[in-house]
């Protein structure tokens, strides 16, 4: 069975997506630690990062770091954090989230937003990168 | 002032360390959430991540690839978990956590350990890099 994630790559489920290449994907957490958490995840669907072949890897790691960069311009904060758990979805996707305190980096807290503010979100970091 | 992460580069703070380059060193979290809790770090004294140069950047997500390779083997756990937050020490560093559940993740978690069984682990971690 297709991953939550694989839908989404097929647009058989939305997504607010802020960056896109061949291999790879960028779009908003839709259960958000803070405004601005973002998830970049290969194409391929494969179930932990460190079992994804080293080019994979390493374009993946490419491609959240200029995401990341983007979503740190767009969004308040003191830094972006990584985050890499995927015992939830077996596919593998990069955490970039918006830091403003240690708190931020719990999984447990999560941020209600509109599908306006998800929206406005996306095309302020969609306009970083 | 050099961060403690330069400290323990320079040898002038004790680690329990699993690898070595020129570039790039990764030793045992002290306050290790789980056994097995590892740090990468450049040697270069950079603050956030996203803002070492794109070389740099890219050397430490392979270094910290073939680490994670070597805590998965040595460690029993599900899946090896990463996470780079760093609003504590100013000297990029990414988390690599053995991971049995979503609370490995938690850094509040603390696992008490005996410099024996740092030791051991960190021996054991070395055996599989």
């Amino acid at each position: 069975m297709p991953t939550i994630f694989t839908k989404i790559i097929n647009g058989e489920i939305p997504a607010y997506k802020v960056a896109e290449t061949d291999k790879f994907l960028a779009f908003l957490d839709i259960r958000p630690n803070v405004k601005g958490h973002t998830l970049c995840i290969p194409k391929e669907e494969v179930n932990k990062i460190f079992d994804l072949d080293e080019e994979t890897y390493m374009g993946l790691m490419a491609f959240s770091r200029k995401v990341a960069k983007g979503v740190e311009k767009a969004i308040p904060c003191k830094r972006v954090g990584v985050a890499v758990v995927g015992l939830e979805v077996p596919h593998v996707h990069v955490h970039l989230i918006p830091l403003n305190s240690m708190g931020d980096m719990n999984f447990a807290q999560v941020q209600e937003l509109t599908d306006a503010e998800f929206k406005q979100i996306a095309e302020d970091i969609k306009a970083q990168i």
